[in-house]
């Protein structure tokens, strides 16, 4: 009755901290004689009756424990608890089986289930944690023991068990041979020993055993040895699995225990780690229970009794009377999960003796969480959590309990690192953007070497193309044929291709945007009203451009870039993705447009449905115009036979009952689209989240999802080339070389324009500049966010000189000019990411960071590049899908952006609304007033981009730094600071409250930590 | 430094229980003296060592305090809990402020959101729940107080504190005033009082304090009377809201104390709640804490003071000097939380002294669950569980701590209720049946008038509908229109109407089935060849089978159905989804073949498509035929202007470019279904799963859910008539009368036919007999699980009854037969779920059965009857939309089935396979070999089911039970019992067993418990 006698030493020492006392730490580093001190008060205290004798709080008795210098046999390794229970009734065959396991998590072994459970966090009964710290106050504490095997440990542990009580002759060794049943462990196989076979084995163990005291190289005369009872003797086997011995003549070969180590697991337990054997169960012959906690010194590799072939440093056995299994189980369970709290864990290899340990038990019960037992069901097994937080600060004394010590206040801290920092020399940032990212150049390539860039580079290449070409096409039209679709093939690929082997974050991902196109346009319409060539003027323009980024270079412009706040770089990312999900639809709109279908016909009446291009009933003036223009008489064309496109070009009209108004109906070819588009955009983002389903291995399932896009792409042609309906199709360019005829591949800067047209163009050329910085900037500034972890460092002026550079040269080969593009490159970012795998079962798999390396993007532009003699495979990639492409693209990379998340808030009701960290600290009201600052913005720059002055759209932008610095007059700085980042203003002016501020800092995070861990990577 | 002081007294009492003492509570009930007499002993203790003197644990000495005869003073009210802070510096002005309240769960005050966090289980840390025990051991307890103000309070906490402590005369005054200050609460406006009017209040009250000693009814003269101040007098408003006094002769009216009532969360308080206030902050002037525990009685409705206007039963009040607010807070949330808890809730009331709360304390900490600080975060907020375990055993004696009590064994009870005992009497089963559902008759009604039902009925016509119509069609084809749309749409009308008004269980929906088609076929067959009456045989079939089920109905024969366990309900079920889901997508499929479309069209080419019909070429002998038939020649026949229909009739063959094999290409029809076709079926299911949504009020959210079918067929009739592509629609017959002439509405059951043939059709009747039952009691079975927690009883035998009779007046009249659907009946059963709106915040909504009613069924199919009349709305339904919501009903039946979880476990991995709780007990392999078996049996159905031989179906269904029986030889009873249900013999059997399955039972839950709350209502 042993756990009930226990309950008459009621006295429980509670964590609470006494003050003045506290000096004591600071001296306990090395001083002796203060510990000798220490040791004989608890001796005397070591007895009945348990108060502790030392006036110091567990805590800070902890920390002097942990402040000891450490000796070799002392070293805390990393420890793998095992719980094995036995139950012996009758005497009867028992063995002891392995029913939970700890690397960090709790692992139950199931009921039935022959299987393990999913790793929780282990929820404990204060109760049998109290019934712990009695096992501990009356248990035998041995420290620091030298054994060699069980038998020694099962004869020392009893020995100290006689010594205390009297323990009878006969109970002796029946506890004994329990001790030294056979452990059964979960993933070896059940019935690996016949039952006759186990029972002779058991018969000549018995025999055997009345003879054996246990010891190292005793070894008896026997006449079997079986397999089974290898693993009650004597042998270190140090990971040996095949050994061989003599014994009396009978050469016994000794199988790998005929177990199979779950290498799986055994990958999970780090190196060098140690076992803390957990053993409790009833024996119904007891009337007292029995315990001990043992260390070894050093550890032992007890062979068999580990399900892991590590050495055992620990052992904690409680074997009682019968009926209280279940109790023993709860014991057994506190025992193990706190030895593998981090803390107690340190104090276990260091304690001096059983009050150190009392100590560390007080200390760990001081430092738990409670959950009432009304408002919560202990049997609900906790998933682990994301993050644990450190334990550091229960080894700093002077942190009192209660209170969080700020450990997250970078969550607020400055935004911007080192790299945009003013170096007030000529090119002193570029030069440090070199030195900073020319260390890594080697590992951008070897980094690039992975079954996950290779997904990256299919995914982007297929969705790179077609805005490329896309672009090409639609300068074509606008300059006549003088830039087009090869033009931007090569520019695009050129651009690409250096950029990724030189700039300062390769990630980016260059391509064409809006207000280029808008850009060329007028300048073309320019050209065309006053004569000048087009062509040269732009080569100038072009390079005038090049030079004013290159200025903008050397005097370091590109550490601006800190003024944009989360604010700017949302309401741009945001408009951009919004723009890319706008177009993916209205182009799929369009194919309406180009494939009319007819409607109310009826199904019954058989069809002879013809439409014909016929002699327009009365041609207009212009088309008039256009006949003459190609010198045509409307008689002399052929107008029944004519193609679609014949028709149209000739602007003949469409008769026929199969005729809508812009030509004949398509049947099919609109909704078949339809079909590819939707299932285009659902599958990727079916396949992309496949990751996190339970089917299939991890690899295969990251696999599925790495390649989601790809494979996407794929089965939609090849669906699409089975049905066999004429959809759109990719056209890419089959010939190398200009559009036109009368154009080279270089372009001379004055050709025939007049020589002041050179100079005239530094005008135009400082607007260009502004929307190539603020485009690119911006981009890199969302990809170099802080949630991206990314390693390698930034390089804006390394970025902005290539950018430029790569001008200078499209603008001389007459070639379109290419910035990043907002949307591919977070895409390319997304399609990068690292996750760790998962140490110790449970743990939860954290965001690494980003593959950064030059590789996918060189990758992806040189195939660009070469896409000329690809044709035959890439005719037939359906736009319709392409679009879907860009649907996901775009959807996907809203995702994270904080501004829909603010912007979904306006349809929930408070109650339903997530659990946001700024929400916490900032009233609803304010921030709906942000959110609405945001979308007129927002609103602002579309119409600004969709209407004929989407020139001035950069400086637009700019404008969005200026509206934020007015924000600063509505909003508090803490709610700015929650809401978006700090401008970097606030630092330098405000110097003099920088101690209100350090207070806030101090008190944020203590709330701020309340919040629950983010699923999403909180922002782009 | 009074939490310092604390610390002195470090002996705590800790939950290990005493033997051989727990006598006592059985005495306990009215034993006075030994009242008087713990009392006593109790008082010796109390002092500044506070070791508790009784020898018994505090969980039986809590058993004991709960035990004692309630008095009208001590009855335990609801709690609702609320935690005010305060801070005052240098006396400057300042005011509580609620940061927390409790009713079941934690909700805070967000720090700078101006909003309530959501609900959640309040983690404590042991370290502030050991200073609470502390507070508790030095401070003032005051129980069964007498005050009706706040004032009256104030003096008395201070009264006590100077008895103990000196207290300075200064300082007492200002803690009075401290204590005195308006408290703020969450929901009001912050700013309802302009600075000016409130510090004249301040400025007066202040005054008239100092005349001021508190007490009740009496006024003094003021010359200004503020709103502020009233709260701070004494008046026990009693929840009256506008009152007038007169004081001095100034007439005041005291509007609402400006403050609004949160009334949606006054709802959520139980009607007779109590508060308890817990007080706590900083005051800068303190040297030591003052802590209070303090028990009203009566309860004072202290104006002001709490949030809502309910009266204050206690208040714990900790007021202590500056630098540890946190610590406070913390002992606060600690304080009210365990007020919170409902056993310490029931000592506080009923606690005679200091030791009985700390009693009530130990006994809580003894219960708590422990959360480990490294493998938790305790600033995570975790969310409210489902279900939270009953607190009961806590009062109970002699149940251990550690053990869990049986509690849930039901999940493995027999799972069918008495209604299934054989009564060995005629009609014995029919006749309990009636009285069962008697009682209930007018509910019935009544219960279904709701907007859930309206969106039921909306749901199920529909659906109902096609099915209905489609196997009208299908049996006019095979019967040569002797039986049709229209008669199968009167049958159904008909039997649905006085099933739905008779039948033992009205949630069953009825519908026809394949067999029963193929029965018909056959027997059209069979007649044709002997030219035998169809109509009349069929008719003496129907009145057999008719018979032959009252006389199943008679004998009780319903009563076998308890041997249908899950393993065969869940074949049963699975094949019916299965079918349910592949004849949506064949119908689908069959479209192509209805509307093919031209592939591989040169979209350029000018389109002269045509197809005529013509002459076929070289007629078949058969063609020439059905010319002779109908009186044709080849000549005669307009071929060129033949409609599709026409020429197929004819077998013409099509010619022309736009032709397919078996007609013209028709456009745009194919591909238009198959939108329209997965439009509807994503659209119900994410139309249906928007309850779980956080978007909109909780109202338009379930409502919009529960009209998700509805909605989205019509959102889909009308995209499709805005397209206005020809797709198939919906054919309802337009008058009321038999599809041929040469049949009325009765038919004469011997007619044309030999007599014989009325005894001969006893033999078919049999089968139809055995085909009519299965399918009638599988799916009632499914309806009437234990997990629909139905709450009226079914009626078997009653529902046969039904059938029977109404297959009699369906036979006679010559309409086709219709038994229970099983998709359609789960589909019903889904759409009428009920939950309980939540109570306490952060309570989960349980669910809470079936909306049992008569009314839906009824609306059914009484509408089914008048769609005679609607063909002018319902022909504008098409039927791809009908196959999506075909297809949407298959799916969602299918989720709860065990079977699919099961088959799902073979694609994943074992560590990633979900929680289940057979998984836990039974192993892997056994599990895979269960399914596997179910599995064949499911293949095998269905190929009896689609072949030839499917009239044989209901026998083969029969069968699964006798495979079920078989499966008893490979499992074990316990690992049965986790995968299906037990069958009955074993309880007749095993009586001797008994003791063995007690165990098993006992020891179960132990580990059931601990599975996650399954999110899906676990099956069917």
């Amino acid at each position: 009755m042993f756990i009930l006698n226990v309950s008459g030493h009621r006295t429980l020492f509670v964590g609470v901290r006494m003050p003045r006392q506290s000096h004591r730490h600071h001296k306990a580093h090395g001083s002796r004689h203060r510990k000798r001190d220490r040791r004989a008060a608890t001796q005397q205290s070591e007895g009945t009756e348990t108060t502790t004798s030392s006036h110091d709080t567990p805590s800070q008795r902890v920390q002097f424990i942990l402040g000891t210098e450490e000796d070799a046999e002392h070293v805390a390794h990393e420890l793998f608890t095992e719980l094995d229970e036995i139950c012996v009734k009758d005497g009867k065959d028992a063995e002891w089986k392995e029913t939970a396991r700890w690397l960090k998590f709790e692992e139950d072994v199931e009921d039935g289930g022959e299987r393990w459970s999913k790793p929780y966090v282990a929820t404990l009964s204060l109760h049998s944690l109290f019934e712990l710290r009695s096992c501990i106050i009356n248990g035998s504490v041995l420290l620091d023991m030298h054994a060699d095997c069980i038998e020694e440990i099962a004869d020392m542990v009893l020995d100290h068990q006689e010594a205390s009580h009297e323990l009878d002759d006969s109970v002796r060794v029946k506890v004994r041979e329990a001790l030294l049943k056979r452990h059964h462990h979960q993933n070896e196989k059940k019935k690996n020993l016949i039952p006759i076979v186990r029972s002779i084995a058991e018969g000549s163990r018995k025999q055997s055993e009345s003879h054996l005291t246990g010891g190292f190289h005793r070894l008896y005369h026997m006449q079997t040895w079986q397999i089974s009872s290898i693993n009650r003797k004597c042998f270190v086997l140090n990971q040996i699995y095949n050994f061989h011995f003599f014994t009396s003549g009978y050469r016994i070969s000794v199988k790998s225990y005929e177990r199979e180590v779950d290498l799986h697991f055994m990958k999970k337990i780090p190196e060098g780690a140690e076992a803390s054997n957990v053993l409790v169960g009833e024996l119904d012959f007891l009337e007292r229970p029995i315990v001990a906690f043992v260390r070894l010194s050093p550890a032992v590799l007890l062979s068999g009794l580990t399900e892991v072939p590590i050495p055992t440093r620990f052992l904690f056995i409680l074997l009682g009377p019968d009926g209280k299994a279940q109790q023993y189980h709860e014991i057994g369970r506190s025992m193990a999960t706190i030895m593998t709290d981090e803390i107690f864990h340190d104090v276990a290899y260091k304690a001096k003796d059983r009050s150190d340990l009392l100590a560390g038990i007080d200390e760990f019960l001081d430092q738990v969480t409670v959950l009432p037992p009304g408002e919560w069901d202990p049997s609900i097994r906790i998933e682990p959590p994301k993050n644990v937080p450190s334990q550091e600060k229960r080894k700093m004394p002077g942190v009192p309990n209660g209170t969080v010590c700020p450990v997250e206040e970078e969550l607020h801290a400055e935004h911007h690192g080192p790299e945009l920092q003013r170096t007030g020399r000529l090119c002193g940032g570029l030069i440090l953007d070199i030195k900073r990212k020319a260390p890594y150049y080697l590992s951008d390539f070897k980094d690039g070497l992975s079954l996950q860039c290779v997904a990256s580079f299919l995914f982007l290449y297929c969705a790179c193309m077609s805005p490329v070409i896309t672009f090409g096409g639609l300068l074509g039209e606008a300059t006549e044929g003088r830039i087009s679709a090869i033009e931007s093939l090569l520019g695009a690929s050129m651009t690409g291709v250096a950029y990724s082997l030189f700039a300062g974050q390769p990630l980016t991902i260059l391509g064409s945007t809006g207000p280029v196109l808008v850009f060329e346009k007028i300048l073309f319409k320019f050209c065309k009203d006053y004569e000048l060539s087009y062509l040269s003027l732009r080569t100038c323009i072009g390079l005038w451009t090049a030079f004013l980024c290159l200025v903008l270079v050397a005097t370091d412009a590109s550490s601006l870039v800190c003024y944009i706040t989360r604010f700017t770089e949302e309401a741009f990312a945001a408009l951009i993705c919004l723009i890319f999900i706008y177009e993916a639809l209205e182009k799929l709109c369009h194919l309406g447009e180009i494939y009319p279908f007819n409607t109310h016909s009826d199904l019954d009446k058989l069809t002879l449905t013809y439409c014909r291009c016929a002699e327009p009933g009365d041609p207009s003036n212009k088309t008039l115009e256009l006949w003459s223009e190609r010198n045509i008489t409307a008689s002399d064309v052929p107008w029944a036979n004519l193609t679609v496109k014949e028709c149209i070009s000739l602007q003949g009209s469409f008769v026929g009952t199969a005729c809508g108004h812009h030509g004949p109906y398509t049947p099919d070819v609109l909704f078949w689209s339809v079909i590819l588009f939707f299932s285009t955009f659902f599958m990727s983002a079916f396949l992309k989240q496949f990751k996190t389903s339970r089917y299939f291995p991890t690899k295969v399932r990251s696999m599925i999802s790495d390649f989601a896009v790809f494979l996407t792409i794929v089965i939609m042609v090849l669906l699409d080339y089975v049905i066999g309906i004429p959809s759109q199709k990719l056209k890419v360019p089959s010939k190398f070389q200009p559009t036109r005829d009368d154009r080279g591949w270089l372009i001379n800067p004055i050709g025939p324009n007049p020589w002041w047209t050179v100079l005239a163009a530094s005008i135009p050329a400082l607007l260009c500049t502004i929307l190539i910085f603020m485009d690119q900037q911006i981009t890199a500034v969302i990809i170099n966010r802080k949630e991206h972890k990314l390693l390698k460092g930034c390089g804006y002026h390394l970025d902005l000189l290539m950018v430029g550079l790569m001008l200078a040269v499209c603008s001389i080969m007459g070639l379109p000019w290419f910035v990043a593009a907002t949307v591919l490159s977070i895409s390319h970012v997304n399609s990068l990411k690292l996750e760790s795998e998962s140490s110790a079962p449970g743990e939860q798999p954290r965001f690494l960071g980003i593959r950064e390396q030059r590789l996918t993007g060189l990758v992806i532009f040189l195939l660009m590049g070469c896409s000329v003699f690809m044709t035959g495979a890439l005719q037939y990639i359906p736009m319709p899908v392409l679009y879907g492409v860009f649907l996901y693209m775009g959807v996907s990379s809203l995702k994270g952006i904080q501004f829909f998340d603010r912007l979904k808030l306006f349809g929930m009701p408070a109650k339903h609304q997530p659990d946001f960290i700024y929400l916490r600290h900032v009233p609803l009201r304010k921030v709906h007033l942000f959110t609405v600052t945001q979308l007129t913005c927002l609103v602002l720059l579309w119409v600004i981009k969709t209407s004929p002055a989407a020139i001035i759209f950069p400086m637009m932008v700019l404008a969005l730094v200026f509206v934020r610095k007015l924000l600063d007059l509505c909003f508090s700085k803490r709610e700015l600071s929650y809401l978006d980042d700090l401008m970097p203003e606030w630092k330098k002016k405000n110097l003099d409250d920088a101690s209100k501020k350090l207070e806030e800092v101090e008190s944020r995070p203590l709330v701020a930590k309340k919040a629950r861990p983010d699923p999403v990577p909180a922002h782009l």
